[in-house]
């Protein structure tokens, strides 16, 4: 059995999911949709189309993956394909999530398919993470901690400033505050308490380097309240080190006590060369959940919290009771 | 709304179950259930009946936990209340699973009940994360280790030998091999390659501890083939330092690889002051789950495979949408 995939965007989601379906032997990638000119979009894996030549894409595509680059894409995206597709998508801007949920799940529900939506790491796998750690830990702290590893959103965020040629921004978390979480103690979960921010800058000739250095450490949002560190280097030592590389990773740390003070400790942790490899690999999986819950006729919006983690398995029943239990 | 709970069984397990329900808000401990004498188990908690007055309790109580001692315990005791209540059991020997998954699932079935299998940590926490690790990482290595830990199975063996007045047994990973997994090395995952055993006995008068030693290395299935330690030492040494403490914890790493040689690691780590008072948490999660799939009408055995995060929490989906994806 084959699971027939299309690819909506082409950024470094998209390539990454792209490559990482080649690899899978169950799946089978129809088409990269974009909303460029398709001849200039350059995908050694599929033929490219138009996003709005999906209209004849309907019975011929098992799982649309959403993989547009920013929430913004995907508040759009996600209804307009929810309920004409089986969609996945890794909409991760967390305080709009009680909002959009609704929004797929209504479209979902009505055309008889299934959105499963902010699927990753964090929303995704840290999200579980944080609901067994809360579901089985009495007298819990449960804290997520990011990085060290690249923000696509903060380095976006460098590029903008004008003087800028390049740039990179590391989160990393306070390695102290991952060690009181634990040892039991309560600490404040605020991200500024928790992480700091090392930025990695190529100037363009004649920029001023002191004022970009107070854009940056004063932009609200991005790094006011922060611990920020700004690295000016050369655009040789940029391309040698960081162009191109995205690595990211992180913690959940839930510490519970028992009724007699019981230390109880679980620790989440991932170590990634690539955010977007291994984001697109969490989506495949989670595209195998869409695909086998539709033929179920489970219908509509679906989180993580909602899907059995057989559902993501390729292996039957018998095989996971027999060697995976 | 409050999930009446029945205990069968007060070893480690049956006591720190009942310590955990005292302490939730959301569950109500309606009875300890032995095969001894009811009068002879002291359980502050709740009243204690002998395992044949279940019968007068089928409306009595939601959710029954199999706390019996052993493998044994429960191959009789799963089959012989599965379809008249709804269970949690922690049945785990790995290798009889797929026997007693089937037969559990025709009793639940045709008794509309809902019976979940082999919960805990392992089988239960690490076998979900070895599903999710399998499900994602392309081209992975999944490895469990267990300990730093007491083994109560091995302790027990350690006791019955001749000569032995207490005694206990930790299982200490390799960390060497720890790291191997971590950083992609293929290794033979044989527990006799990844672990080692050290045990702390207490010997009785008189006895020989040359061929006290001799015995423990040499005996099949659990300490020969492993790098064994034995220390002799005092009661009072004994006493201190080990009486009734049952930590344990382990780790499952998975390393995967890429289509362009990413790596890609998922960690996942338990420490426990307490074995039994970490397991009875997880226990209570599952009955929670239970609860829900049996008001479903989603009768028949489950397996942690088969449960959606959610339905462990006590969160409702709008909470969980809003606070923990």
């Amino acid at each position: 059995m084959t699971i027939k995939l299309g690819i909506v965007g082409y950024g470094n989601l998209g390539k990454a999911a792209a490559q990482n379906i080649q690899a899978a032997d169950d799946l089978e990638l129809v088409g990269i949709f974009t909303r460029r000119a398709p001849e200039s979009v350059n995908c050694p894996y599929a033929k490219t189309y138009h996003v709005d030549d999906l209209n004849n894409f309907a019975d011929k595509i098992d799982v649309l993956l959403l993989c547009g680059g920013s929430a913004n894409d995907l508040m759009q995206q996600g209804p307009s394909f929810a309920g004409k597709f089986n969609t996945v998508d890794t909409f991760d801007t967390h305080a709009k999530i009680p909002v959009y949920f609704p929004k797929m799940n209504e479209l979902a529900t009505s055309g008889k398919k299934v959105s499963i939506i902010s699927v990753g790491w964090d929303p995704g796998l840290f999200s579980i993470n944080r609901v067994y750690a809360d579901s089985i830990l009495p007298d819990s702290t449960i804290c997520a901690f990011w990085g060290p590893g690249v923000s696509q959103g903060h380095s976006n965020a460098l590029r903008d400033i004008d003087g800028v040629a390049d740039a990179v921004q590391f989160t990393i978390p306070f390695q102290e505050q991952i060690e009181k979480v634990s040892a039991g103690e309560k600490i404040s979960t605020k991200a500024e308490d928790t992480h700091r921010r090392v930025c990695y800058v190529v100037l363009k000739d004649g920029a001023d380097a002191e004022s970009i250095k107070q854009q940056i450490v004063e932009m609200p949002n991005y790094f006011k309240g922060y611990q920020t560190e700004v690295n000016f280097i050369s655009k040789a030592e940029f391309g040698e080190k960081y162009k191109g590389k995205l690595p990211h990773g992180g913690d959940v740390i839930g510490f519970g006590r028992g009724p007699n003070g019981e230390k109880l400790k679980i620790h989440y942790n991932l170590a990634l060369d690539s955010n977007p490899c291994f984001t697109s690999c969490v989506v495949l999986a989670y595209a195998r959940a869409a695909y086998r819950l539709a033929q179920e006729g489970q219908f509509g919006a679906k989180s993580v919290f909602d899907i059995p983690p057989s559902y993501l398995s390729k292996h039957s029943r018998e095989e996971l009771l027999g060697h995976y239990l």
